[in-house]
């Protein structure tokens, strides 16, 4: 596995995406078995998406490819290390390997506030910046039960 | 702002994408001025998308439907506690309210291991299970530089 080649398509990614407009200055390449199988830069303010990362672009062009929702056998490639969204997208997808170029602390200099949110998901629910309250629990729950009765269902 | 309408509506997506097969039990409203102006159940396994989950969909079907990447007047409404993916995007998004039905211990108990990627985010790089190494830093940064001096960038 050619790491160092990987990572300097992720990062000519990040520069490429800056250079067009498409968003933040950020990166990102998936390979399986030493072939890229998923790219992304992002895209957030071209395409009011707001989860639209080089991380997320890159996991859901990888799996667009694959035909699969797992990316167990695979290595990503972020020319930033991920924010707390891309990192957990990261572990939904089963990911088991990440190499990153520029740091989180990084990202904060130049006006991305990834800290802020790592800061404030390990807070309990009534301690963090957004509001969360609670609602309707009994009218919820009983479709978690169905879920654990279904006898034909994907799990992921 | 009639909170349980919204609720029960989160409610009805979980369900009606549990028994279509779209994906998992949850289900997302995005409420802007007392009108829903975004929806979303998880299609995890029916889009081969790990980022697909009803409050991903949801934020991406109320950015796209207001023309805007940031969501600061709008309430979000989830069949469940948000995971530390959907938290994060939710920070991204600047939603400021959000109420949920069920809990991550509800999540858990039926196989959805939120938990996890809760006690993993706070871990330093090198204790994670995730195997996250730094990689080309000094080839990544000036993206970073090119960045700050970008004179007609959109921040996000």
């Amino acid at each position: 596995m050619n790491h160092e080649q990987h990572m300097r398509e992720a990062i000519q990614l990040s520069q490429d995406g800056l250079r067009s407009g498409r968003g933040g200055p950020f990166g990102c390449v998936v390979v399986r078995g030493g072939q890229v199988v998923g790219r992304g830069s992002n895209q957030v303010t071209s395409t009011f998406d707001p989860t639209a990362h080089a991380e997320v672009v890159a996991i859901r062009d990888a799996c667009k490819a694959l035909g699969t929702f797992q990316l167990d056998d695979c290595v990503l490639y972020a020319s930033c290390e991920p924010c707390p969204m891309c990192l957990s997208a990261i572990y939904w997808a089963r990911i088991p390997e990440v190499y990153f170029g520029n740091t989180r602390q990084d990202a904060a200099s130049i006006g991305f506030d990834d800290d802020l949110i790592y800061r404030e998901i390990p807070l309990p629910v009534d301690k963090r910046r957004v509001a969360m309250k609670s609602l309707l629990h009994a009218e919820a729950l009983p479709v978690f039960k169905e879920w654990a009765e279904k006898t034909d269902k994907t799990r992921y």
